[in-house]
């Protein structure tokens, strides 16, 4: 089994750290090779994604991602910048399905924003597109507006479009994920203003005759992005297109008040993936040894599970997890009074001496 | 002054005629003619925004809109549906400024699912642009895909496009409501992401050196979907398209756990305006003299402010609003214990009596 490991910028080496620790210490033999990606390739070897690095992804049964982004790339030109690398992956390796957990800990129930009432046992499961729909769609660019009331302006573009094949498989993935949780599945579009959802929709609706123990749903993404915030509990499974997936899964994700926590897997169609924690690079605590490194942690685990088919040491890597959190272990993301404030190296010990 | 009065589906007329009870207790004479929208419409004369609906929208100085929207419309075809009536008003009128103000009343603190030190006090105001983006881009539609790795495949597509004036003017109207408030603005883009947004970027980056008064932050929106949850407080004026605002807004409104308190206005270059509730037709609740007036009645008032030039009118219903609110009056969506549960007829009532 052969796992590229990408620590990238910002935290992300540093929390990439812990989690190759942990994985040292499940008393098995990985073969890993670790490359440079985004703005730390970039900063070596001039391109965010280089060749070799996308040779190492390709080749690897499994990938674990720390993180991309630092203000020093603002400036560059666009195909450059670091988030260059993570689209360049999705896109070249097929990372259709993504899947963002929103999970709130019991011990973490004050972290979020939200009354406990309404947030306390949450366990939602974002299934998001991701290689279609506006992020990659042709044509896009600057040009002069060709038609319209402004034709002759100078104008940006960009083009949503979604297929057939491509709605299907992703709404498989997500009918069968709904089988495995509540059987229950919430697709979200705005087929009432746009073309490609409408069709969405009319696919989702089709799939669904192969799925008839799961009971379906369809959402206005406006709607959506209410209810998440009046009763997130009402929700379980949802799919969604690849840019309201972006926003949705980032609301969810905040829902909890603890995206330092929250792993996230890219699979393709035969569950080779990426996994990656949910929050950023984060380059203003970068170096401080203060970042949280559970979601790297937790990517891991999630790897173990999805990929290499390692239920027995992802589940262990998940109750290390459960049992620092008990002891009352925190970073300063999660830290409340009454709590132990930890560092990033700290905890990662401290989840490796739990197993 | 010639008001347009367009009450609209489910919930849409019985909220108006409390709205229209409240601008005739004013003691001013108003010109108004009432026509059918939406559902209605489409009921009477067989299509959801009439040419007789138009031309009253277009020759009046304002216009006030119920609501639009029932399930028994939703098997038509797309172009039937009551919604479009709507989009159909904010294109024919070049209503391209929306105002969205998400505004937490302090007596209704306890409605929100957010913890009350995270939103007590809030006080934020989203402007949508509401003409362009991929609400109306062209081209649009069905087709075999032209090109990528489906090829062939039957696709939906829509196009998403902004030109310099449009970004220009919705610029300018954002940067004149920051300065009237607290002087900051927060423009929200995809720019790492999209050509048009980064576009929307660097235009309103140009714009922003005729307002050197006012501060501008660039946002992602998944983080600005975020930042909403995390600390809505800190957001005091956004700016967006018509796609991103569409959902950040409803969020918004949602943070305030009273959204049937929240009015909205949707304004031309000429200050005229369509004023309508934040809320939607709710045909589940429609005819039973249960749902809240309130933002309705508000929408009115914004009206009288902004399009009439009627800024004594506008502060005498806020403050008869604010008023019954002081009073314990609750229709059933923001009732808690302790106060007095009213009918949608009886907090009209209240409000006329507290003018
Ligand atoms: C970095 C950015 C391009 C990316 C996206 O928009 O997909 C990120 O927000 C994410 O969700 O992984
Ligand atoms: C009804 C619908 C077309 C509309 C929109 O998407 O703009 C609504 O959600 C709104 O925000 O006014």
């Amino acid at each position: 089994m052969k796992i590229a490991i990408l620590p990238g910028d910002g935290i992300g080496p540093e929390i990439m750290n812990q989690a190759v620790k942990v994985m040292n210490a499940l008393g098995e033999k990985f073969e890993t090779e670790t490359v440079p990606v985004g703005g730390a390739a970039y900063a070596e070897q001039g391109h965010p994604l280089p060749e070799s690095t996308l040779k190492v992804a390709k080749e690897a049964d499994a990938i674990l991602f720390g993180a991309v982004g630092d203000f020093k790339y603002d400036t560059l030109e666009r195909s450059l910048r670091p988030e260059q690398a993570i689209l360049g992956l999705r896109k070249h390796l097929g990372l259709f399905a993504n899947f963002r957990p929103a999970i709130l800990y019991p011990e973490l129930a004050g972290a979020s924003s939200l009354k406990p009432e309404i947030v306390s046992g949450l366990d939602i499961m974002i299934v998001r597109e991701l290689t279609g729909d506006i992020y990659f769609g042709q044509p896009r660019g600057m040009r002069e507006a060709p038609d319209g009331p402004f034709k002759g302006s100078r104008e940006g573009f960009d083009t949503m479009r979604y297929s057939e094949p491509e709605i299907r498989r992703i709404a498989h993935v997500a009918f069968q994920a709904a089988q495995k949780r509540s059987k229950r599945l919430t697709s979200v579009d705005k087929a009432n203003v746009l073309e490609t959802f409408q069709f969405w929709r009319d696919v989702v609706t089709d799939v669904h005759k192969e799925y008839k123990d799961v009971k379906l749903d369809h959402m206005y993404v406006d709607n959506a992005a209410m209810q998440l915030v009046r009763a997130p509990k009402e929700f379980d499974v949802v799919v969604t297109g690849n840019m309201f997936g972006d926003i949705l899964s980032d609301a969810a994700a905040m829902l909890t008040g603890s995206i330092g926590m929250l792993p996230s897997a890219s699979l393709d169609a035969n569950n080779k993936g990426l996994y990656e924690p949910s929050h950023g690079s984060a380059p203003d605590i970068a170096g401080k040894d203060i970042a949280n490194p559970l979601a790297q942690i937790l990517s891991l685990a999630m790897m173990l599970r999805y990929s290499l088919a390692k239920t027995e040491q992802a589940d262990r890597i998940e109750a290390a997890v459960k049992s620092v959190l008990k002891q009352g272990l925190r970073t300063v993301d999660i830290y409340e009074a009454g709590t132990t404030k930890v560092s990033t190296t700290q905890m990662g010990d401290a989840v490796v001496k739990a197993l």
